[in-house]
Parts: structure tokens; sequence; C-alpha cells
């Protein structure tokens, strides 16, 4: 074969010093390239030496940010304003290219690192996304600029094998047959709990992905079940999916706010009564708004006894798995068809990277039935048999496993099991200092890294405590101190905290409690609320 | 208010020297900060310096990379000694966390991008993803790190103000209402299409999200209209969404390939006949095969005429709207109800950067319908109005605007169209190219940046043609000088270059031609094949 890798540098025409060589010293800085390509486009814009000076302004102002502890939470800016800042940041260069602007980009980073989320200060205890850990943004900036979208095997060679990697280092805590699951990464745990739901749906109605819901006119209606606190995601997918949602069947939560199992079967019972064939259950590892772990054990049995597919929803509490002291809050996992795990959450890596696993890898590909030329090669070789287009929903998806594989490769399963038992003991500990301050509520023992209360001073009345949760949450917010968010427990507001960021200390949430008690009393005193 | 900012620097137990101070000069180095933080766990892992050192590493690595102009395909390597040298790679310390190790992120680095499609050479004619001009991986960078998900204006402010100008800017060239459209970005062109056809149905069947297809038991069966060569996510949209794959109305097409209005009546007709209510009908701008481009103008009135939603799936070739010379292939385009505008394919930006826009901004909010109190605020105000959560799938979404925006923002959009007319034009030379070639076949006038052509010599038997142009694309794979992809044309192979390179010219693809003649006189003298 003919080799051109070095015989054919052309396709560059220089008017300036020559660019970058390949093999430059990342120390010295020559005159940068200019001129223009045979494309007629300058240079400028893709020149590998302004990369790397663009590289090391963005650097140097993460490396600020990561290293700054002060505590701070939102510091949130009119819209109208904010789009102004923006625009004045834009070129007004309409016809011609506009030559690179140090300072537009380095008003650009400041801009977006200010006005962002402050996920790495001890100030945010607000959601479920979290600081990374920052080998993990480096290796998605790989990503970012070598292109490989991870479908399908020859494109994104490593990714590809990186996802088998990993599917088998986490499986070893679910415990399925080595050789009968599968996983495949897609982009967000909703699209995973859609593709689960899909996959079940098949299954159970064969006719489906063909004929459509119309096609079963006269036939008991397919159903969902899921616990009273799923994530919104699951009754959106009935929508998307052609079930309805209101074919979604809520099982009752117990004093834990898990699923409880034997008020569900009597739930069960009277949906079929009513016409519906509930196909699949949904268990949540765990909830959203609380933190609590559904009973996979007693459920599973349920599922096999009543023909179900059992779906567990571990995007935030699956992680736990990787921890020897906590994985007992999945006991029964395996016992589940399928499973979301969002890499992005409680493994710490950038988002999307979300892992959808099943237990029987057929039904991976259930999911979505269908052919094209131009994608999906016509016969499985040992390069396509790890394509993954025909089980997740994208065709072009970002190799999201990379900096999940590259943390777990580099650092290993302990940098994750600690964090996220450090991250659970804090949040018991905020449990234990709330339990013995008398103006507040607390609504459960913590399972996890979730923690809902409430400020309820003596003369606080019963009327006004949802309202008086919501402007704490709104006026913490905005002294921007720390970041929390709010929940409806009950049907009542509460206060939720997130412990994801591993610098928040007990002495942390005491400062907090300490903003809560001031802005709350400010409140109730200057002006008490009325519905 | 308390401001905490400088009073509590505390979260950290020093057991070394100070870390990085929060303004360290990045040119100075001091020795790493070791030691543990408050909660245990090893200060190495999170430390900003030791990120500003992988960071360098890394940027080293992609500069040589992008300045790598030699000419290459793909370096295809069995999974299995991948997965070898993967695991190489990886800790076997499973109990304690492994200190950082600068040579495994080396190696892994090195062969992520050997082993990856190498979109920046000018071997690269294969598919339809793209180089990335590199400040937008720059940027993509920062959002790895910063980590603001941008379903919500607080999480994500100013991303959430990117899209809007964004929306804007790129509106300018459709031609909307400037108060009446909408956008929303999306991980990818599949979810957009999936979103539009989801808002399409609930508008036509405001009962469908509800209460699914068993709820329409009796009146005609949703269907959807597409041109035959539409990407297969729409048909797949169609078993996701309980319309039933088998709803999918295909539209025959004109000899340029195009939807062929006039006969489309009598199609749509006859489908009426038999049963269906086609609600939507989706128009290619251009098509994932041939880049054609379906008439919008006419399939608009069509569509105006008949009551139906008009989609256009633009992923690939909406980006020639920011052109002059190229806009008028969408002529039509303000007649259209949804338009899906892929910024990862003619935009040149990290994959995803979908942007789904909306003729008329209600309809965005009608996809799906649904509330969840710990997202969704109760009372819309001036912030809440920019969240997106309502508009799109996602709940956690890739801030995927700023690549897009941050480009627009510096160099313009001459930039985009500078490029884009580069790619046409270097498209419709190789095309000229190849029609003076007597041993090649054309089979259309490109439109685009997308050229399908057989290699078709005296003495090959029709009966062949199909297995040749296979196998001279694995050939041509495998020599790996070039990549290139296949596709069926009229249900035979064709092989296909897709021009997403600037740096590739003419003489590029001359020197391809040599390489197919070469393989194919080869295979057609070496081993004949046979059906």
């Amino acid at each position: 074969m003919t080799d051109y890798r070095s015989e054919y540098p052309f396709g560059v025409r220089h008017d300036g010093p020559e660019p970058a060589s390949a093999g430059a010293e990342p120390g010295s800085s020559p005159p940068r390239a200019t001129g223009t390509l045979e494309s007629g486009l300058p240079l400028d814009a893709f020149d590998a030496r302004l990369f790397r000076e663009q590289s090391e302004t963005v650097v140097a102002k993460l490396e600020k940010h990561l290293s700054d502890v002060s505590i701070r939470g939102l510091d949130l800016t009119d819209p109208a304003a904010l789009a102004d800042a923006a625009r004045a940041l834009m070129t007004t260069e309409r016809t011609r290219i506009a030559p690179f602007d140090e300072r537009k980009l380095a008003g650009i980073v400041d801009l977006y690192i200010r006005t962002g989320i402050q996920v790495h200060s001890p100030g945010y205890m607000g959601r479920q996304f979290s600081g990374v850990v920052p080998l993990s943004g480096v290796i998605d900036f790989v990503s970012s600029v070598v292109n490989q979208p991870s479908s399908f095997y020859e494109a994104a060679q490593l990714p590809s094998v990186a996802e088998r990697i990993m599917a088998e280092e986490l499986n070893a805590f679910i415990g399925w047959e080595r050789d009968g699951f599968a996983m495949v990464t897609t982009s967000g745990g909703s699209l995973a709990n859609l593709t689960a739901l899909l996959a079940a749906r098949n299954q159970a109605f064969p006719g489906f992905w063909s004929e459509g819901g119309s096609g079963l006119a006269g036939q008991p209606r397919p159903a969902v079940a899921v616990g009273d606190d799923v994530h919104y995601s699951v009754a959106r997918a009935a929508g998307v999916m052609g079930i309805g949602d209101a074919q979604i069947v809520r099982l009752p939560l117990n004093e834990r706010h898990q699923i409880c199992v034997e008020r569900a079967r009597g739930v069960l019972d009277a949906a079929a009564r009513r016409g519906l064939k509930v196909f699949c259950l949904v268990a949540s590892s765990g909830t959203t708004a609380m933190g609590a772990f559904d009973p996979l054990d007693e459920l599973g049995d349920l599922a096999r006894e009543r023909g179900l597919w059992l779906h567990v929803d571990g995007a935030h509490g699956a992680s736990l798995l990787v921890s020897d002291e906590l994985r007992h809050k999945l006991r029964g996992i395996e016992k589940a068809d399928s499973l979301t795990w969002d890499a992005h959450k409680m493994l710490f890596t950038p988002a999307p990277c979300t892992l959808l696993f099943y237990r029987n890898k057929e039904n991976s590909l259930g999911a979505f039935r269908q052919r094209a030329s131009y994608v999906f090669d016509e016969e499985p070789d040992i390069y396509t048999a790890l394509d993954s287009g025909e089980k997740n929903f994208e065709c072009t998806k970002r190799p999201m496993i990379m900096p999940l594989w590259t943390l777990w490769a580099v650092y290993g399963r302990a940098l994750f099991a600690r964090k996220i038992e450090y991250l659970c003991r804090l949040t018991a500990d905020a449990h234990r200092i709330l339990v013995r301050e008398s103006d507040f509520e607390t609504l459960h023992c913590p399972e996890a890294n979730i923690l809902c209360f409430r400020f309820r001073p003596a003369g606080l009345g019963d009327e006004d405590v949802h309202d008086v949760q919501v402007e704490i949450r709104n006026r913490i917010k905005s002294e921007g101190n720390f970041l929390i968010s709010k929940v409806d427990v009950d049907e009542v507001a509460a206060l939720r905290v997130v412990m994801m960021n591993h610098q928040v200390t007990s002495e942390h949430f005491r400062m907090l409690l300490g903003e809560i008690r001031r802005v709350g009393r400010d409140l109730l005193r200057q002006n008490r609320p009325s519905r």
C-alpha cells in the first residue's frame, strides 16, 4: 500500500512562517503562523499554536476557579443585563472573519465562570449535579477536540472498548452473569429511562413498535407502575412513548418514603380491574426528592411473581454500589431487568454520562428496531460487534465514557467509594445536628446524601409553613452564600440539601442553619406571610 | 447580609505546604500540595495545580495532533488487542486511591488520539461529523470543568442567555417573527426530531399525551409522511412515540432524490383512503445519503393546504442558511413549523449541539407536558422564563450552546459561511473531476458537500457492482490513507464522500480516486466477487 503520511504534506499554502511543527516543545513560542489555507480560510482560526495559547488562557482561569474555596452560592443576574454583557463581547464584523481577540475569550470565560452555579464551593449544597474530579474534565477536553462520536466502533475505538471495560468493572458490583448482561451509554438519565421503558414495552407488546398504540384496540391498556416519588422523566416517558401518562400507576410509599410492597399488591390488583395491563415496575435508588431507596429485593420478587419488567432508576444512587459500606442500600439489584446509572451525578464526571444496564443482553436490542444502510453494517464482524447505534437512541453520541474510565483507570474505585462515603456520613451528621435544634423539623433519616427539613420555630402556624420555606429558600439564594433547593414533601414545601461536594463540612452546614434561622426570623418578624 | 467569602477559608486541613492560592501566577510552580481534605480524601486528585499540569500534558498532545496535516484514514484495531492495551493502563489498586501517574494519563491520551477517526486529516472524507474549530473545543473544556447543566437558568445563566442570542442571530436567516419563534438546544438531531414530532403529535391529537394511542380506538391512525431518504431517526421516532413505524408514509423522490411534490399528493390521498391520518410531513435539508434538499417552498404550501405540521430535518444542511451564496437551497424554510439544526455538523462544534427551532413559540411547550415541584418553579419570573426544562427532553443538559456562541462571538458568521462555501465548492469540483473519468459513475449533481459515485469500469457486470463498491470501501478503509463511507442508492451500494474538512483539496480527491482505481482493479483481477 502507498503511505501518504510523509509524502504529501500539501493542502496548506503558507504566506507566513511555518506553522507549528508536530514535535514543537510546548514551552517554545515562535511567532504565530498567519496567512490562509487552500480553502481561503485564514490559518489563524485553525492554528494549532493559537489553540495552545487559547487553552493556556482557559487553564489559568480554571485553575484559579478550582482553587477558590470561598463560600459562595449563586450570583443571580438579571437575564437582560447578562445579555447586554454577552452581546458586548461579540464581534460586530458581519462580512469578514474577525481576527482572534484574546480579550474577548478572557471576557467570555470570566463571565461564564462568575455567573455559573458554584459547584466547587463549600456553599454549594443545592442539587444533584456535582463539581467534577478535575482529571475527568481534562479528558473531556480531549473528547471535545478529537471528536469521536461513539455509537460506532470505527469512529471511536477506545471509547467503545472503554465502555465494555467499565461495564465489566461496574457489573462486578451488580452481580449479573458476565456473558449475559449489556451496558450502553446515553445522554442523560431521562433518555436512559425512556430507552429501558421502550425495551420493556416492546417485549410485552411485540406489535407496538410497528403498529403503535392503536394496534391494541380492545385489549387492556399498557401501564407502568412507579413509586409515588419517581423522577418526572418516567411519567414523561409514558407520555412520549404512547402509553399515556394517565396510565402511570402510582404505588404508595411507606413512612421512609419507599415503595410499600404490601400495599403495592393491592394497587396493582386494582389497576388490573380497571383494564390496565401493567408491564413494568419502576423503582428508585434513590428518589430525587429525598434520596429514598426502594426495597429492590422485595420488588424484584413482586416483579417476577407478576411477570413485570423491573427497571431501577438509580441515576442518583446506583453509585453507592461501588462502596462496600453502602452497597446494601441496593440489596436485590441483581433481580432488576434494567438499571439507569448517572456517572455525572455520584461518580463526579462532566454531564452527561449515563450508563444503562440490562441483565439480559438480548433485551438491549429491543428498545429500537430498525436498520439503515449508511450506518448499520450489513454483516456484524469483530468491529461492528461493538457498535451501539442499534441500542442507544443517539446516532451521534458523545464519547461520554472516557472521563469515567480515565478516573477509574488512574485513581481506581476507591476514589469514588471514599468520596461517596464521606458525603453520606456528612449528611448523617447534618441530620444529627438538626435533630438537636428545636426550631427545625426533620422529615426523614437520610439514606444517602439528600436531606430534607423545615424551619419550624414555635409560633409558626401550620398554614404558613409552606410559604415560609419557599421564601427562606429564595432569600438564601439571593444572599448568595449558600445554594440549597426546595421540594414538596407530603405537599408542603421543605428545604433540601444535597451533599455533592467533599469540601463541605458539618461546620458549613451549621453556618447554613444559622443563616436560615436569621432569614427565617427576619421573615416572621417583618412580614408575616399570607397564603 | 453576611459575606463569608473571605472570612471562612476552612474546610481544608493542610498536612503539607499551602495549596495554590486563588491568585497564583500560572507561570510559577511551587511544590504541589499534598495531604488530605477534611473528608479524608487526598488533596491530590482535587488539587488545582495538578489540574494545570494534567491540562498542560493534554494541550501539548492536542497541539501536536492539530498540527499534523498528514494524510491518514483509520487505524482500525482489533477490539481485543485494544482492550488489552487499555487494561494495561489501569491501576491495579483495588482498595486505596492510587496516586496520580502522569504516564498513565499520557498513555491514555496517546491511545485515544491514535485510534480515533482522524477528522482533522485531509484523508478524512468519511462522515458528517467534523473536526471542530479549535476554540470551540477550548470553551467546551470550560463547560466540562464548571459543570453548569443548562435546562434551568439559575444553574447556567450565561448558556441560557447565549441560547437566546444564538436563536436571534440564526433566526435572522430563517426569517420568522422575532417575538414569535422559539429555540431550544438538545442532545443530538435524533432527539430534536423526536421532540418536534411529539409537539406535532400532541397538537394534532390533544389526548395522546395522557391517553396514549389506545385512546384513539376506532379513529384513523396517526401517520407521518417522510421523503424516502429521510434519516433513520424519524422512522425510529414513530416507533418510539407509539405511532408505529408502519405508519410512516414514504413519499417518492424525483431524479434529484428530492421529495416529488406532485406525486406526494397522490400518496397522501392513498394513505387517507387506507385509514391513516397524516399529521406531519418531514422534509430533509439535506438528506443523509446524498445531501439532497427537499423543495421546502412547495412542501410548505402542500402542508398548509392539508393542515400538516411541516418539520424540516436540517441536521446537516440548515447551516447553509448562514451563507448568502447557499441560503437558496432552503428557500421556503419560513413556512416550516419546526427545524432541526446540528451545529456539531456544519457549524464545526463539539458534539452534541443541536438546535431545535419552532416558528410558533407556543408550540415549543407542546412536546412534553408535566410539572415536578423540585425542578419547575411554581411561578415564572424573569429568571425562570429562560428555563428550558419544560421544552427539552433532558433534565440535566450539557451547556452545548457555549462553543457555538463563542465561535460566533469571536470570529463572527463569516467563519462558518466561508468554510461551508469552500466545502460545497470542493464537492462540486470533485464531481467535475469524476464526470471526466470514464471508469467512474456519477449519481447526482451534488447540492452541498456530499457526493455519491461508483467505480464502474468497462467489464464490471451489473450484478457485481454492489459487492465491488462495498469491498472497495472496506479495502480503502483498511489501507488507512483515506476514510470514505458507502450508501445504498436505488438499492445498489455506492461510494460516498462527505467534505467536512477545509484542509482537503481537489488534489486529495484525485489521490483518493487513484487509490480507488488501484484497489478496484486489483479486486477485479484477483478475486472476481460473487454474490
